[in-house]
């Protein structure tokens, strides 16, 4: 067998590490343009993170049982920062209470979380982890937009 | 010993799909706006581009051996689009090469490749993805910017 060069310990504190900084990036947005502000083709940036609020659970539970049930569509009941901010705080809590639930003879065994896309678990995963890094982006370039420092990068 | 979540062939297959989506991001600018086109307080994405070509060896050379030595500032050897493109084509070049000369040993061994930041070698790893995440999603947002529609972001 080959060494361990992850633990699912390490990718969670690395995940957590990246929860953080998103948080931090909708600390940073003023209520309104978290809510509307946009460049024209994108949306809002409380948009994006209702995405991630959405698809987090189900990417974990697809990791867990190898059934994906992904939802139609973004969730919407989040309308104010306070609430935005509770529900990404309660999704955080769900990836520290579903990520250990993850088998680890899963990580590497292949599967198809959507159709033709066959990967390794551990690549469905950080597919999301990334998609999260890249919608954080966008709302970084959205605060620069509206002359607001984001929170730097390196800090976790 | 715990499973193995994650192997460094496994990790290298998703670090090269990311590569080629930012490698189609800068392809689907214009030369002119590759180079120029910025939001105020950022740089074009050709910069950030550039900074992804600096740092990516000393990453893959500091988790090989544990010396960081990280250049002063970025290369600013590319001036044309095609240039850039050749620049980043012989940093996948030099991933490709490096990343499994990493000692598989090495990937959970704490290490401090900047100052004050300890942490596991894979974290490091991805800390770079991640960056070349982030800049990329700033690309994105500038091909938005400038009426282009980004490369999709699950094609790798």
């Amino acid at each position: 067998m080959a060494s361990t060069v992850l633990t699912p310990a390490v990718l969670l504190e690395h995940w957590l590490g990246h929860r953080r900084l998103t948080r931090r990036t909708i600390e940073a947005f003023p209520e309104e343009a978290l809510f509307e502000h946009h460049i024209p083709g994108m949306r809002p940036f409380a948009a994006m993170v209702a995405e991630l609020n959405t698809f987090l659970v189900p990417t974990l539970q697809g990791a867990i049982s190898g059934t994906w049930a992904w939802p139609d569509g973004t969730r919407k009941d989040a309308t104010s920062k306070e609430a935005l901010l509770a529900a990404f705080d309660a999704m955080t809590i769900e990836l520290e209470r579903l990520l250990p639930a993850v088998p680890e003879q899963r990580y590497l065994e292949l599967d198809e979380p959507v159709p033709g896309r066959r990967e390794p678990v551990i690549a469905s995963l950080l597919y999301f982890l990334d998609n999260e890094v890249h919608h954080r982006a966008q709302g970084f370039t959205y605060l620069r937009h509206l002359g607001i420092e984001p929170p730097p990068f390196f800090a976790r």
